[in-house]
């Protein structure tokens, strides 16, 4: 685990933990009416997004999860998330705010989890994966989990290239000798840029027709099935 | 894995697997008509709910999982469904016994998973935090593959809130020096009175709640979704 | 890692990988209309049936995932869902192309997961049960993340007798001291024939039920909800 310290400091560890853990409280306070949550459902939220990520990141690298390691994470992602709960109806109305925080987040998940594997001998394009999947899997985890439609499967391709272009941008900077710091920050920079831009100039308005395919579902109750595939 | 076979002997282990299986069948058996589940099907959810939560454990902790390092686990949470299978008519009419069991098992996975995190060194919030994950992880494995709504999320916190105030005394008795046998037991006996009691004194009204809504839910057959969050 | 390799040469193993693959692509060009999946969709679900099992494998077994120690089987599964999704109009047409790839894929993930954990000194049926999971995991994690039922539970049970029949071979031919490629070769033939005889002699008709299940949801548009177990 020393190295991966050494890659990461606690400090941007956190960091990514407790804007995931707010980002979490802020998907949570969408639920409204019936299925509102509670307490534990915000907190729980919060744990999912802030440190489902690193969790998968670790699994797929086969090292112990680091973000179980210390009582820092833990404390970070539920106190983010219920810090962002009381924060909700405040930050839902700056809609640049929460663009740019979920570009950064996943700009730093996926930097961080692309860093850790080469650090510990993965090659390339597994730990580009690796990377992709630390910042897509805490998305996929909340949502398996409250039983909705995995958002990366239907929002559209950029997010996951979003973060798989900045998780090249480390591999390729380290492959040149690059030093890891300024590489993640580099693949950083480069996932949030991206994601912001295409929220700008609405390449594929991944968010919009999201959030039109989900009300459409609201609207008439039902989830209506895929054509069967022909095939196993 | 000494210190683990030292923490935890195998006949409790297999024990809470065993009656893990048992609640698998019990639930399969609910499951009438179209979708009756066969023998296998019955078998998976004993292994499930039986096995589930350990193997959560072990992958949190980052330890081969217990479960799979001998013959036992699968052979006890297999045969304890069909058994259970067998039973289940009679069961059903004992509320006392699914009530009591439940609990029981919930405190004892929380116990084991506390238990085993401190001894392989993990920090008390982490220890914690995985216990609760294995008291409360086969249920949600179950749900996620059978399609259901996950119970956790939508039952009321008293379930996972009894499974953390006795992972909670594990860790605080064991931070004060007790050994490890008398502060599992202790946090067993913690998760199952919480439990019992909530469901005696009607707290939250879990089972109710949770039953009333999925009696809903079928009478009009569909899912109604929520509204759309605004923010990912 | 070196047993490893020594029992299943990469060549078999990407071999298993790309087929999973053009699996993952033939099932993603089942969706049309509007849940008609994009490009990264089909790669995604060719790396889900391509490397899931394998990933599932190695979690259980306890070591990090072999699929991410080299770049050839993100590059092997991800290059074999998109040459799939080209021939996937051609490939469905020939129904027993399908059927026989299953079958095979199915026996090969099998064998090898039962090899692996055999030589890394797991007993027989925790051997057994991560085959059958290595079989099935793909599957169950692709119908997970796209929200559909999961087939294993519903299709019928041949699908993971099958599996399970040849695993079982596997590991006797291994406890009587047979060499692991042969006794893996005739695991991967049992299983296909089986699973290919099963089909052919309509037994249990897993796919006809499957496909009707889910015209008849398609028609009314609805997932009707089972009736509500008794207990949780």
């Amino acid at each position: 685990m020393n190295e991966t310290v050494f890659v990461i400091p606690l400090w941007a560890d956190l960091l990514a933990v407790g804007l995931g853990g707010v980002q979490g409280a802020m998907f949570a306070s969408g639920f409204q009416g019936q299925r509102r949550l509670d307490l534990l459902g915000v907190a729980i939220m919060g744990l999912l997004l802030g440190m489902g990520g690193g969790l998968i990141r670790d699994l797929m690298i086969g090292v112990p999860p680091a973000t179980l390691q210390s009582n820092w994470y833990l404390v970070t992602a539920s106190g983010a998330a219920l810090v962002g709960m009381l924060l909700a109806e405040v930050l839902h109305r700056v809609n640049t705010v929460i663009v740019v925080l979920d570009a950064v987040v996943i700009g730093m998940f996926g930097a961080f989890g692309t860093s850790k594997a080469l650090v510990l001998g993965l090659p390339a394009v597994p730990a580009i994966f690796i990377g992709v999947c630390a910042a897509v899997g805490g998305s996929i985890l909340r949502d398996v989990i409250m039983g909705l439609p995995v958002a990366i499967m239907h929002v559209g391709s950029l997010y996951a290239v979003a973060a798989g272009v900045g998780c090249a941008t480390v591999a390729v900077a380290a492959s040149f000798g690059a030093p890891m710091v300024p590489a993640a920050i580099a693949g950083i920079v480069v996932t949030a840029v991206i994601r912001v831009l295409a929220v700008i100039f609405d390449l594929s308005l991944p968010e919009q027709r999201r959030l039109h395919r989900r009300k459409v579902a609201a609207e008439t109750g039902t989830i209506t099935i895929v054509k069967p595939p022909a095939a196993e």
